[in-house]
């Protein structure tokens, strides 16, 4: 184990992403508070150095590796290299299985015991798939696989806000049929676990969205809230959840209604996250549940455009470092 | 014409929308300042004096009738019965074809000019098809049906923020489909014509959000973005609009990318509204593009619940009403 005496809990994880993207600047711009915490940047430890020398940020970093104690007051770095040299702003295929590479670190590492948790920094979809990585849809959807665990949820915090997924990365067309019986019961279990463990809440209050517009206005626009949602509500309620709806999304984050709930799930990723992304902008955090390992993320991209030119802004990681150090600090 | 010597353009109307819902209330509450404007009032009389009644409001109506003055000072009416009393908060679907009939009246009288344009408060569509009108999905649609167009574009203003809609009140598995080459074509070339006339804005500059999540990722998520949407997009930028996308919707509405725009369009409903009415919540305004008059609409429901009782707010109303008037002082 590789932590002080004090702090018994393993240290987080923190994986780069595409190291062409905004990862490296925002790891080198916040690196002076990561040296003062348990955490562990999972990277390449050259291009990391090189961008913190290209924006002019000072950075010590110490190497790491599984088994070593942790470098007080350095940055530390378990070096996981690059096939290609590195340009700010500018994507390389051949470097995709070092972004892979330093994922699969970092969740073998959750599991193991290696780490208490994993945050990570932005990667191009894109640039994973036409890498060869065909099936791959994104940081979730992985980390599910590498856990072997059926379903997980993602979750997007801003300050109170908090907004739950219950289908991510699915064309518009796929989402309705998507929402089956058996996903929802599962993903609002999942909600209500992990709100009550991780974000120690005793009875959360979960407010549920409609599929369609106007929740289907009493099967006028839509049959799936009456045919599918309302009787597993009506099950979960019975057994004990706490659940509202479902209720229209373009009325439900109102601010009355929201007070009284602890999470909003919304069906799919464009029902949720332009409110969520517009309350918090800059701030939000995504939190992968049902994992067996605390995870989170910045709700933003790789920013290419933005990387090594000093305007990437790190609030979100910020925060998601912060959210990521609560959760570890309320685990056994 | 009904109009004053001094204001030569015909009045607005404003429908009074589902009498057990809180058009009444707002109307009752209003009525000191819509008794000073050109404004006439479709609904029934009786009704709107008892509302006012229960709620303690002061407010000296005037029967109106096509062809007659306003009466100064007075909250002018054109008195449309009801056919069974009305308990607020308690809708009945015998009061249907009376909430009909004032539509009808204020959709005619624009095309007659007898109006200048239509604010609508709100109805209930479940009322209106359980009544039989089987084929009623809405105000917007409905008024399209009137004025013999083909398409409309719901559009929401709150504030400096207006979103409109490519599709409006339909499931969500219909969606897809429903997002042609031509009807975004005819959505896009509504929206620049009414924004350079009705809004007075002369080169405007429309955001469009991709279908998919993601705006597809580059056809990873969906592949309607690169097989409709750039192709529609190209074209009508080479005949001279100002457009921006097809962007994700998760990261459009943030203020750097919003202050370069004077609309967004959304592919649909809840991918467009919450974040509206998060923004605007309590004042933004329904308007409809593509008619050959002006209307405008609160952005809520009957709120049967609140009918009656005092609590109902009136911000919409007013804000629908605002904006009626200032589109009116600009027309012709």
């Amino acid at each position: 184990m590789s932590t002080s005496a004090s702090d018994p809990r393993p240290p987080l994880a923190l994986t780069l992403g595409d190291p062409a993207g905004i990862g490296p600047d925002l790891v080198a711009a916040l690196s002076t508070d990561l040296a003062r915490q348990p955490v562990v940047v999972i990277g390449d430890r050259q291009v990391l150095g090189e961008r913190a020398d290209l924006l002019g940020h000072f950075m010590v970093t110490a190497g790491w590796e599984p088994d070593l104690p942790l470098s007080p007051g350095r940055l530390n770095v378990w070096h996981t290299p690059v096939a290609k040299p590195v340009v700010a702003g500018k994507p390389d295929c051949a470097n995709a299985e070092s972004i892979m590479t330093c994922l699969e670190r970092a969740a073998h590492g959750c599991q193991q015991g290696l780490f208490s948790g994993m945050v990570t920094a932005p990667l191009s979809k894109q640039v994973i798939i036409e890498a060869g990585y065909s099936d791959f849809t994104g940081h979730t959807e992985y980390l599910a696989g590498q856990a072997g665990v059926e379903q997980v949820v993602m979750m997007l915090v801003a300050g109170d806000l908090r907004v739950a997924l219950a289908t991510t990365h699915l064309p518009l067309r796929q989402v309705a049929d998507a929402i089956t019986g058996p996903r929802l019961e599962q993903v609002l279990r999942i909600l209500h676990r992990d709100l009550s463990g991780h974000f120690a809440i005793a009875a959360p209050r979960i407010l549920v969205l409609g599929l369609n517009p106007h929740a289907g206005e009493g099967g006028h626009l839509g049959d799936e809230e009456l045919r599918i949602m309302t009787p597993v509500l009506d099950r979960l309620r019975a057994s004990g959840l706490h659940l509202t709806g479902p209720v229209p999304a373009d009325t439900a984050f109102n601010p009355d209604m929201l007070k009284d709930h602890d999470a909003v799930l919304a069906m799919y990723h464009d029902q949720g996250l332009p409110v969520l992304k517009y309350a918090g902008f800059g701030e939000a955090v995504n939190v992968t549940l049902g994992l067996p390992w605390i995870r989170t993320s910045v709700d933003h991209g790789t920013a290419f455009a933005l990387a090594g030119t000093g305007q990437a802004r790190s609030g979100s990681l910020q925060a998601a470092l912060n959210l990521a150090m609560a959760l570890r600090a309320r685990s056994a």
